[in-house]
C-alpha cells in the first residue's frame, strides 16, 4: 500500500525519527496506529475515545458518512449526501433544494423515502475461518465460489446470533477478513437543510477546489419505532474554531482506494479503464444537459444525476493526472521491484507469491475488449431498467442459498435492495427516456448495431423509438406497480407485459453471462493475485500497513494546514468575508449567486467567522459527511471534499507537500449559519449541548 | 511582430470580420489603429482625445509611467514607481515606506531627490534623413557609427531649435526613426503615499498574480520655477467603477518587447541569456537576504533592491515559461517560414533581405562565451562603482562630439546622468559592500580567478577584503565629494586616490573594449539583420504593424474581463471584502498583514467597493503607473502589474484565451482610500474635479 510504516521497515528504521508521511493511511478502528500518532502528534486515543467515535460516526446508505450529534438522534451529514433524499422529497411545486428546509418541531420533520443509517457496533477477525474454507490449489473460479459460500455462512450465522446486519469484508485484498456487525436504521427524517446554492456555492467550478465557501451540511434525525433514538454514543459540536497546525481526525467511511495495484494494473486503469469511463460520462453529460435545457422542471429533475456525473468526471480527470505523473509511476515501479526482489530472495515466498505479478500482467494484456464490453453492457444507467431486472431476478435468486446468489441478493444486502424497489421517491419517465436514449446510442456506436446485446435492446429500431416506448408505456414508475410485482412472485412476473419487465427478462441471461465471465476471468484472478501480493507485502514489511478503503469505518489523522499553489500561499481557512467577495466580484452570477437568506443575513453575521478549512488527513469519496474531530473527540468540522491536487490519492498517497488537502466546513460556520442566517438557534444550542437555552 | 493586422493581410483577409486578437499591440500615438478600434470597439479616438492623452500620460524617469490628474500639477503613479524616491527620502528614524506620507498643504510636500518627468510634446518621422546618411554597403560597424552620428546630429539640432529634450528612437528594429521632443521637469514633490504594505499587500507571493488586493498608487506634484505647473492637458479620475466588458485604453510607456525575434534568437534567449540572468539574480537575492537578515535597518536599506530583484526573477521565470511553450514556438516557426517563403518568391526581396536570418543564425551559434563574459563584466551591480566610472569618463567623453560618445553621455541624456551623480539620495556603504562582495564572488567563480578582468578587480585578494576596502574607504557615498570630482574635471579625477576612482580608472579601458566588441560583433549585426527582417515584413504584410516597445508612449486597448484559471472563473475585479478575507484568513501574517490605518479604517469603508481589476490590453513593464482610461478619456484605473499568464508577452502576444491580463487599481478604490482610510478627502475631491468641496 505504500504505507510509511511499511516503508520505514523497509529502510531498516533509518527514517524513524522523521516521518515523511505522518498523515498517510485510512486506519480501521481495530488497527489505529496509536504508537505512531503518539510520536507524531502526542495523541494516543483511549479505548473509550475510539468506541465513542466508532458508534457515533455512521455510514449513510446514499454513499457517504455522517455523525450522531445529539442525545435525541440528530445526525449531521453533508448537504450533498442528503441531496438525493431532498430531491426525492421535492416536487415541481415544493423544491427543497432551491428553498432549503427547517423543521422547528419534530412533527415538521420529513421522512426520507429510502435512506438507511448503519452504525458499526462490533467487529471480529474471521480470516482463519475464511482461509480454512478455501482450497488454495483449486482453480480460481472454484476458490471464488468457496469464498463466497463461507462468507455467506459467516454472515448468516452472525445475523442469526446478533440480529445485526453482518458483513464480511476483505481487507488487504483478502489478506484479512473482518466480520462487521451493524445496527441499522431505516426511519431517518429531514430536520434542516440550507438552500442547495448555499451548500454548493460555486457549483461545479468550485467542486474539488479550494479556497471554498460552502455551507455543505444538513441535519437529519434517526428514528426507531416511531421515536427519535437516544444514542449512548454521540459527539458534541465545538463552538470554537480549530487553529492552523491543530491535529484533527476524520472518522468516516472512505469508499474505495486502489493503492495496492501493481504497475501493470495502474497502466491498465490509465490507458483503458479510465478513458472508457471518461468518454461515457462526457457523452452522458451532454445528453443530460440537452434534456435539462428544455425547461426549469426538467432542469430540476436532472440536477441530481448531472451533479453526480460532473463530480465523477472531475474526479476521474484528477485521478488520471495522478496516473500520468511519471515521477510517481517510476517511484511505484521501484517499490514494486524492491518487493519482488525481496520475494525472489526467499524461496518460501517465491514459491507462494512469486507468480502473482505475472498472472496480472498476462490478465491485463488481453483485457481491453472485455473491459469495453463490460463498460457498456450494463443496465446501470437506467433506474427503471435496473429495478425491472431486480424484480425479474428476485424470485429466482431467493430460491438459492445466500452464498450462491448474486452479491446484491445476499441475505445481508437483500433488505436494502427491497427498500430501494419500494421507495416512494418519484421516478421521472421523461428523464429516464433521455438517459435510455443516450445509453442505447452509446452502446450501438461502441459495440455495433449487430452486437447480440444491442440487438436484444433495440431489435433494429432506433434508440429514440425504443427508449420512448419503454419510458412511456412502462408502469414501473409507480411504487404500487413495483410492489405488486415484487409481492406477486415468479408467476406474476412471468405474465407481466410491462415493456421494461419484458426487456429485463430478455436481457437477464446475457447479463448473467457477461458478469460470470468477468468474475471468473478477471475478478477471481485479481483477487487471488492481489491477496498473494498483499501477503508477500506482510511477510516482507510486517503488518503495520493500512488496508485499501472498502466503504468501512476508518480514522485518518492530519493537521489543519494551508499549502502553496503556484507562487501563492493558500490559507488553511476561509471566512465569510470571502463568500461575499466571491459572490459580489462575480456579479452574483450563478453559480456564484447568494440565496436570499444569505443576501440578507450575511450582513448580520460577524464576517470574520471561519467558514471552510483544509487539512492533511488521508480521505477519499465516501468520507463526505465525516466528522472532523479534535483530541477531545469534539466535532470541529464536517468533511465535504478534496482539492484537485489530492485526487490521485485513489492510487497513491498524495503527500502534504504536493498540496493535496481534504476540505471541511467549520463547525462554527454551521452554528453561526443556523443561528444567524436560518433562525434555527435551538438546533445550534442542541448541537453544542447548551440545554439551558432550549 | 506577429501582429494581427499583419497576419490578416497574410491570410488574404479571410478573418477580417472576426479579429482573433483585437487587443494585441502597443500602438504609438502617431499610429493608433483607429479603423480597427472603430470596428472592434466602436471607438475611434479624436485628435483632441489623443493629444490630451499624449500630454497627460508622462514617463517617469525611475522606470515607469504616470499621469497628470489636476490643473495644479498632481501626478498619479504607482507606489512601486515612486518607491525609489520614497526610499531615498527615508531615514532610519523616518521610514516613509513603513508609515506612508500625506502632505495636507503644498508646504508639507517633499522634493524627490532625483526624479524626472517627461511629457511627449511633439514628434516627427525622420526615417528618410537617417537612412540617407547610412551607407548600406559599408561594414556593420561603420554603418553603426554613421547611424549614431546622424541621430546625434538630429537630436542636437532639434534641441537647439525647440529647447526640448529630443530623442531619435528606432522603431520596427530600425524600419522607422522617430524624433520625440519632450518637456521635462526635475522638480517633483511627494504629496501622498500609502504605507508600502497597503500598496504591495501580499508581497512577492502576490506579485505578478491575480486576484490582487493592492493600493499601488502614490501622488506627486510637478513643479517648475518653484511653483506647481498649471497643465493645459490632464485627466480627471472617474468616480464610477467601470464594468466587465467595458473598453479601456492603457496609455503609458511600455519599456521593451522583443516580438520580432527570429526563432534562433528566441532559442538563444531561452537557452543562454535568460538562464544566465536567472542564475546571477538568484545568487544576488541570496546575498542580499543574508545582508538584510542582520537587522531592521539593514532590511530597510536593502528592501528596494530586493524587491526589484525578486520582481525581475519572477518576470524572467514567466518569460522562460513562454519560450518553453512548444506549441507557441512551432507557431512562430511556421510564421517565420511563411515570411521567408514569401521573401524567396520575390527576387527583389530575396536579394535585399534574404540573408538576414542566416546572419543571425551564424551569430548566435558562436555567442555563448561572449554573452557569459558580457553578463558578468559590468559594474552595474554596484551603485558606487557605476558612479565612479561615470565620473572618470565624464571629462573624457565630453571632449568628443555627441554622436561619438558612449550612449549615456549623448547630449540628450547627459543632464539625467549628471543629476544622478549629484543626487542627494543616501548611499549605504554596508549595503554596497554586500553587493560588491557578491558580484566579486560570482564573477570569480564564473570567469575564473585568472581572468584579466577579475585580476584587475581583486588583484589576488578575496572578494570580501576588496569589497570591504572599497566600501569603507571610498568617500563617493557623499554627495559633495561627487560634486567636487565632477566639477574638478580631468585633473582632479586623475589625482584622486579614492579607491573606487582608482579602480574605475583601471577598469575603464577593459570595459570599453568588452562593450565595443559586443556592439560591433553582436549589436550591429542584430540591428542590421533585424531592420532587414522588419523591412521584409513591411514589404510582405504591409505597414499596419505595431513596433516593439521602446519605452516610448503607447496606447493599448482592451476590455475589462475575467478569465479561467484551471477549472475556476477568476472575476474581473476584486473588492475590499477580499482584502479582509486574504489578510484575516492568513492570520495577518506578513506579507498579509494590514497596516494600522487599514485595520481601523476598512470597517468604515463600504467593503463592496471595487479594489483591483484585470483587463486584456497589451502592456508590459514600464506600463506601471499608466492611466487606464475610458472612452471619455477619464482615468478609471491605474495599471500596476500583469499576471503570470501574461509574462511571455515580452516575446509574443499572449491572447485573451490564455488568461494573460494586465492588473490595475480601480480609481474608485483610490478615491475611497484617500477619503476614508487616509483622511485625505481634499485630494480625492481635487482628483474628480470637485472644486466646491475644497
Amino acid at each position: 500500500m505504500g504505507s510509511i510504516w511499511g516503508r520505514l521497515a523497509l529502510l531498516g528504521g533509518v527514517l524513524c525519527s522523521t516521518l515523511a508521511h505522518a498523515d498517510e493511511g485510512m486506519w480501521p478502528i481495530h488497527h489505529v496506529p496509536r504508537a505512531e500518532w503518539q510520536k507524531q502528534y502526542n495523541f494516543a486515543p483511549s479505548d473509550d475515545w475510539l468506541l465513542n467515535q466508532q458508534r457515533a460516526a455512521v455510514r449513510v446508505s446514499d454513499g457517504g458518512s455522517g455523525v450522531l450529534v445529539s442525545d435525541d438522534g440528530l445526525l449531521l451529514t453533508n448537504h450533498h449526501v442528503a441531496r438525493g433524499q431532498l430531491h426525492k422529497l421535492s416536487t415541481a411545486s415544493r423544491d427543497l433544494l432551491r428553498e432549503g428546509f427547517y423543521a422547528p418541531t419534530q412533527q415538521d420533520e420529513l421522512r426520507c423515502p429510502d435512506l438507511e443509517i448503519r452504525i458499526l457496533w462490533t467487529y471480529q477477525d474471521v480470516t482463519a475461518r475464511v482461509v480454512a474454507a478455501i482450497d488454495g490449489k483449486a482453480p480460481p473460479e472454484k476458490q471464488t465460489a468457496q469464498r463466497k459460500q463461507i462468507i455467506a455462512a459467516i454472515e448468516k450465522e452472525s445475523h442469526q446470533q446478533s440480529g445485526l446486519r453482518s458483513d464480511v469484508v476483505a481487507l488487504h485484498s483478502g489478506g484479512q477478513y473482518m466480520l462487521y456487525r451493524y445496527k441499522t436504521y431505516q426511519d431517518v427524517r429531514l430536520v434542516f437543510a440550507p438552500e442547495e446554492q448555499a451548500a454548493t456555492f460555486g457549483g461545479d467550478f468550485d467542486n474539488f477546489t479550494y479556497p471554498r465557501y460552502a455551507l455543505d451540511f444538513a441535519l437529519l434525525r434517526v428514528y426507531e419505532d416511531g421515536h427519535p433514538i437516544r444514542p449512548e454514543h454521540f459527539l458534541r459540536m465545538s463552538d470554537k474554531a480549530p487553529a492552523a497546525k491543530d491535529l484533527v481526525v476524520a472518522v468516516g467511511h472512505p469508499a474505495s482506494t486502489q493503492r495496492g495495484l501493481t504497475v501493470a494494473q495502474r497502466q491498465y486503469h490509465r490507458d483503458v479503464l479510465n478513458p472508457l469511463q471518461l468518454g461515457i460520462h462526457q457523452k452522458r453529460i451532454a445528453a443530460l444537459n440537452a434534456y435539462m435545457a428544455q425547461g426549469n422542471e426538467q432542469a430540476r429533475r436532472g440536477s441530481t444525476q448531472l451533479r453526480s456525473l460532473e463530480n465523477t468526471l472531475k474526479r476521474l480527470s484528477g485521478q488520471q493526472e495522478g496516473l500520468r505523473n511519471t515521477t510517481q509511476l517510476l517511484q511505484l515501479q521501484k517499490e514494486e521491484e524492491a518487493l519482488r526482489a525481496e520475494v525472489r530472495k526467499r524461496p518460501e515466498l517465491l514459491q507462494k507469491f512469486g507468480d502473482a505479478w505475472f498472472k496480472l500482467q498476462a490478465l491485463y494484456a488481453k483485457l481491453g475488449p472485455i473491459s469495453k464490453r463490460s463498460a457498456y453492457v450494463t443496465v446501470a444507467p437506467s433506474k427503471l431498467l435496473t429495478m425491472a431486472l431486480h424484480l425479474v431476478r428476485h424470485p429466482e435468486e431467493l430460491k438459492k442459498p445466500s452464498g450462491e446468489r448474486l452479491e446484491e441478493f445476499r441475505e445481508s444486502r437483500l433488505p436494502a435492495l427491497q427498500r430501494e424497489l419500494l421507495s416512494s421517491a418519484p421516478v421521472y419517465a421523461d428523464l429516464e427516456e433521455a438517459i435510455l436514449t443516450d445509453w442505447f446510442t452509446q452502446i450501438s456506436a461502441a459495440l455495433g448495431s449487430g452486437d447480440p446485446f444491442v440487438q436484444t435492446l433495440l431489435g433494429g429500431q432506433t434508440p429514440q423509438t425504443v427508449a420512448h416506448k419503454l419510458a412511456t408505456e412502462s408502469r414501473l414508475t409507480e411504487q404500487e406497480e413495483r410492489r405488486a410485482l415484487l409481492e406477486g412472485g415468479a408467476d406474476k412476473l412471468a405474465a407481466s407485459t410491462d415493456p421494461l419487465i419484458v426487456l429485463a427478462r430478455k436481457l437477464d441471461s446475457q447479463l448473467r453471462k457477461v458478469r460470470e465471465e468477468y468474475e471468473q476471468q478477471v475478478i477471481s484472478v485479481e483477487h487471488i493475485a492481489g491477496a498473494q501480493i498483499a501477503q508477500a507485502r506482510f511477510a516482507v514489511y510486517g503488518s503495520g500497513i493500512y488496508p485499501d478503503a472498502t466503504y468501512t469505518l476508518r480514522l485518518s489523522a492530519g493537521e489543519i494546514k494551508g499549502y502553496m499553489k503556484d507562487t501563492r500561499p493558500v490559507p488553511h481557512q476561509t471566512l465569510f468575508y470571502g463568500l461575499l467577495e466571491r459572490a459580489l466580484s462575480q456579479g452574483e452570477q450563478p453559480p456564484f449567486d447568494l440565496p436570499p437568506r444569505l443576501r440578507l443575513g450575511l450582513y448580520r453575521l460577524p464576517l470574520w467567522t471561519p467558514l471552510n478549512f483544509v487539512y492533511t488527513a488521508d480521505t477519499i469519496g465516501g468520507n463526505s459527511g465525516s466528522p472532523v474531530v479534535d483530541r477531545d473527540g469534539k466535532v470541529v468540522g464536517l468533511n465535504f471534499d478534496s482539492n484537485i491536487e489530492k485526487l490521485p490519492n485513489r492510487y497513491y498517497y498524495v503527500p502534504d507537500a504536493a498540496g493535496g488537502r481534504a476540505v471541511a466546513v467549520h463547525s462554527v460556520a454551521i452554528l453561526a449559519a443556523l443561528r444567524t442566517l436560518y433562525d434555527a438557534a435551538p438546533l445550534a444550542d442542541k448541537l453544542v449541548g447548551n440545554h439551558s437555552l432550549q
